[in-house]
């Protein structure tokens, strides 16, 4: 498969402008230069118009960026010019009027550093343009994030294969990221949470020092990074001893949560009301209060991208979307269970990428429980 | 030694408020917020003034902030709440007329929909007011900078004892990380550059896969990370092969540059004075147009703090600031040398606290080269 057409993701973009009200537009959040370019550095700002493309950097990336993007007019600054310098500088040049910048991906120390060197440049706070093109992912895209889903599952098959009662929640994530390298990972798609029982309970838990054997509830949530950035994201829960009922229980909630949600996905259905038919689900079985974050969110070069499920979205479902769907209950100083696959959203429905069992059986690692 | 004074740190900034024209304060920077109250996650913010201290975050981090800022009082949002809506209420209940906010961590967006919310309180842009603070570091943080220096020290005496031409350099990455972790970081302390020849001229490339045998030179910048949050940075090159005179004589001169550099940091000196120690024996030798970046960075919580070593810095060192010193010679195509050190601003001068032998025959790997 070839590889992404940054010259056709620019196209796209530069034809938006005009409904934004802008002549150019200068894009500073890191994935999304990425995602236009195939730069993977940091400090490095795009400037966009119809008639003029140049990359704003400094002498740390030079050679980097003629590898990466050899295509490209680069503009390197040293150490002794400020950025916002090197930007105006650009600008004026290009003989932009009125400047679109990221608000989301701008200081208000940065705008104004910019504000002060711009002169009659008008500056125009936009929102989410690139974002919205990275909603819909393409066909290199999807393979990549396939890949990564891939990268994760077989890590997981190690993790469990090798689980041991005296392993701690530190020595379970350091397994899954080798082995997820060494199934072709650049490394995890952000920092593995492995939690044990009490720590289960928190949703953005660090990996610590309980031991598998400290409690019967084991929560991995995970994912790999391919080479080429994208990103893949998974929850299970392993029960490792002698469960309780309630335990039991909490997982089968999670569990029919998580599936009649992913069951409504598709094209023109509202995020919230998919986020809606979990909640319900939870809050029916007496847990609402239990389950406080979003159900889900897109990734790809991030991890959390637009669009989000939760009860203030209002966007919309469309073809080639990727999203988690991953409610939980969390019962503080306990346990917790959280449940999370990546789909697709396809044109007549979705389509489930992560195949890791899930039913309350497959839960069960039989040789230690 | 007793732990850090999150109170104390606290009370120091509540001080600096009157004249910075504010009377609260809401700090949005992650390390910031760490720094003044040990909380460990993200998406979560301080709001300070004489009267009143309180965290806002969400039910993700309801029971971690109980357990590690048990003395504080907290907010939490569910998913329903949007984060600007939490803070204004809390803003308006404390009686805060005028609010100080951090203009480097508070986007264009997020300033916009805060001020929607916000009525007749007035928002004013402050700038640096924590981060000062922790340009100078505590006897508790310098013992964690001390320990994450010799973390990574201990990890890349395992990555030379093991170098093997076969390596590539993710293969040399990989073993870092997992040395320094043997010792007790709780990681890298940034994405560790392991550069064989041409990579090496990339000041900030990503490892990847050519061999340690692909050139003579071999560049790897590393730090690693306390499990409280500390970290340390450092470059070294090795001479893994038969080099040329150019390797030795651009080692030679780059070694001086830093020596002669750090020689002249004491208290009360100008941060661009040192840059340009370095930068002008760098460009005497010849090499001015391959030293694009900064002299060095203050680092701690984070990998790049204030103070910078820069030609347009203007602060002034002062003891108990923290800095690497890190001139490097680039030579696109062929070859990359940097040498890194870390640096403690002592009352009459200065202390370096890493101490891997730096020497030019210290470089070569006896057994490779």
């Amino acid at each position: 498969m070839s590889g992404p057409n940054y010259s056709a993701r620019r196209s796209r973009l530069i034809r938006s402008l005009k409904s934004a009200g802008v002549d150019g537009l200068l894009l500073t959040g890191e994935a999304n230069v990425r995602y236009l370019t195939g730069f993977t550095g940091d400090s490095t700002w795009l400037m966009l118009s119809s008639a003029k493309t140049l990359i704003i950097s400094d002498t740390r990336y030079a050679t980097q960026l003629k590898d990466e993007c050899p295509d490209l007019d680069v503009d390197i600054r040293d150490a002794s010019c400020p950025m916002a310098e090197a930007t105006a500088a650009v600008v004026r040049k290009a003989k932009i009027g009125r400047l679109g910048f990221e608000a989301d991906h701008v200081s208000v120390a940065v705008l104004g550093g910019l504000q002060a060197k711009m002169d009659v440049i008008e500056l125009i706070p936009t929102s989410g343009l690139t974002e919205k093109l990275r909603e819909v992912k393409d066909k290199w895209e999807l393979q990549q994030i396939r890949d990564a889903v891939e990268m994760a599952e077989r890590g997981i098959g190690v993790v469990r294969a090798s689980l041991r009662p005296q392993q701690t929640e530190k020595d379970v994530r350091y397994t899954l990221e080798a082995a997820m390298r060494s199934f072709g990972a650049s490394g995890p798609g952000f920092e593995p949470i492995v939690g044990v029982g009490p720590t289960a309970a928190l949703p953005h838990a660090h990996a610590g020092d309980l031991l598998v054997s400290d409690s019967p509830v084991l929560l991995i949530d995970w994912g790999a990074e391919t080479p080429s950035g994208y990103r893949s994201d998974l929850t299970r829960v392993f029960f490792t001893g002698r469960i309780t009922k309630q335990m039991q229980n909490v997982y089968e909630v999670v569990l029919k949560a998580q599936q009649k949600a992913i069951a409504a996905i598709k094209p023109g259905v509202r995020c919230r009301a998919v986020d809606k038919i979990a909640r319900s689900i939870i809050a029916d079985a007496g847990f609402g209060k239990y389950f406080g974050h979003g159900l889900g969110h897109g990734f790809g070069l991030e991890i959390h991208e637009s669009v989000r499920m939760s009860p203030l979205s209002d966007q919309v479902f469309e073809p080639g979307m990727v999203v988690t769907v991953e409610p939980g209950i969390y019962l503080p100083g306990k346990f917790g269970v959280r449940i999370e696959d990546d789909i697709l959203v396809t044109r007549d429905g979705h389509e489930v990428l992560s195949s890791v069992p899930r039913e309350f059986d497959d839960a069960i690692v039989e040789y230690l429980a």
